[in-house]
């Protein structure tokens, strides 16, 4: 069994890739739920969203967020009563936040919930949460804390970040369908940390205590996926956040974030000079075109990745 | 100041008439909260909706309920997930009662809500829940006791009716805004009982002791529009009910169930053989054409209404 650890877009697009090179008893995706929060009495969960609806094909590829063919008739009636509209929730992907609530209010773990809802999807991989705890990522900007969204959305990253906070994270348990992999770890063959955003999408889920015991196994490889390329960020705010926390912002910096808990890179093409540099540092490097342009691309990109993951399992 | 108790579809288009002869300082509507009920984790009140979006303009005509354009996204995207679709939400309906839960989850009473949401929709006149205590209408059939939604959408009100209930009425308190008025009854001209079902949306109302006694107090006349026409119900289960529970299905029927309680009645032409017999009991009478088939009609039988109550109150 191999984890991948996802957050948003780029997350969604390696799992894309990974489902069509894995069977569903070889892979089980672990998503970020640090990105979750309660909007208009409702628990929306982003990641956990952009990661079934692109395995299940209903995802929209211009955005990277929401709903193919998605229609706003609710968000515009919303705004027409005066309420709140910074978040753009679709008629269609509402359905999954309401279904989703009814069901945790009930009683139903997240976990639970959202194995249904992939099931309604198609999707035959498992798709976990990090955790079914609460667990909440806040920003320390310029303009002080900022709940995730908060600084996300509706200040649209604008503020210059300090720091990070995961709160529930360090009591936070994986969730019981993690937990029953986890109990016998040499079923777990390796871990790739997908190409999402290495501070708002990656960390929340490293701050929960088994899954960081899980990367530092010295038994378990795991094999990142560079979010930057060509010194800039694919999609997203990495590159920004790099710069305000004073780290370079190219593929070596993203290197030094992870040190020793990444054991094999996968740069692009375009990062290529800065292989010889990665590899004095221990690591295993794959250097290939990083590119998820198409489903295909993801495919190729997540044998890549899964051969340099196998490369350093019989080291 | 005439306070106008309405339901459902009857009740809205008389509210609508209603609202086109009287000022905003001299009409209250009173609405029935019995149907409200907590649905895929949300507050809906469908009598206050119906109200509300008819005298907003924004009601469907052709439904009833509902809203006019209305689209079904989210309800054929829940479906698909395996959510309960047995209640249509449409998008744009599904704005307020997300809104509107959201406002009594964080506190707000009912009755604040709907003032707000009467604001937004453009709407001068009071439109006032029958309570903000919760009222939950129960229909005791041959095949056991039912939710009120239960019975009216779920079964298309197919059981025989033995009974009803109205959970939590005896202890249920009118709304703020009507209690401040209830407070100087010499500021209640009269009460207009529109055409709504006597059974499903009037008696709710009724079973609030506050209200009761409002339609009980000698110095207030009662002035009810007979929601059956011709020896059936204009819209709706009334006629189907009343065979159910024995009663003669014409206007005689629905005198009969209020009794003494209402003061005068303003009944369809095709009625008017009935006249005499309503007088002889006492009653007030207008005859006149009842068919609320536009908003002109309906302010032509809100007239007829208040006229008929204005007579009483000088006797």
């Amino acid at each position: 069994m191999i984890l991948a650890l996802a957050g948003g877009v780029g997350g969604a697009r390696l799992a894309q890739g990974l489902v069509q090179v894995l069977g569903a008893d070889e892979l089980t995706i672990v998503v970020n739920v640090g990105d979750d929060f309660e909007h208009l009495g409702l628990h929306v969960s982003p990641d956990l969203d952009t990661v079934m609806y692109t395995l299940g094909g209903v995802h929209n590829p211009e955005t990277g967020w929401g709903r193919a063919g998605e229609t706003w008739a609710f968000l515009d009636a919303l705004g027409a009563i005066g309420g709140d509209t910074w978040f753009r929730l679709g008629d269609r992907d509402l359905a999954v936040h309401v279904e989703r609530t009814r069901r945790l209010r009930s009683g139903d773990q997240l976990s639970g919930v959202t194995a249904d809802l992939c099931r309604a999807f198609g999707i035959r991989h498992a798709v976990i949460p990090a955790t079914d705890d609460r667990l909440r990522t806040f920003v320390d900007t310029d303009e002080g804390e900022l709940a995730f969204q908060d600084y996300f959305v509706r200040r649209r990253c604008e503020p210059v970040v300090r720091g990070f906070r995961f709160d529930g994270a360090s009591t936070a348990r994986v969730a019981a369908p993690l937990a029953a992999l986890h109990g016998s770890a040499a079923r777990i063959e390796g871990i790739v940390l997908c190409p999402s955003n290495p501070w708002l999408s990656v960390a929340p889920m490293l701050a929960v205590p088994a899954l960081a015991a899980l990367l530092d196994a010295p038994d378990i490889p795991v094999v990142a996926v560079s979010p930057i390329v060509g010194g800039a960020a694919v999609k997203g705010p990495a590159g920004k956040i790099m710069r305000e926390l004073g780290l370079a912002v190219d593929v070596t910096g993203v290197v030094a974030h992870y040190g020793a808990r990444v054991n094999g890179w996968v740069i692009d093409e375009r990062d290529r000079s800065h292989a010889g540099t990665i590899a004095t540092t221990g690591h295993g490097v794959c250097v290939t075109d990083t590119m998820m342009t198409s489903p295909a691309r993801s495919a190729a990109l997540a044998l890549e990745a899964i051969a340099l993951l196998r490369t350093l399992g019989r080291r």
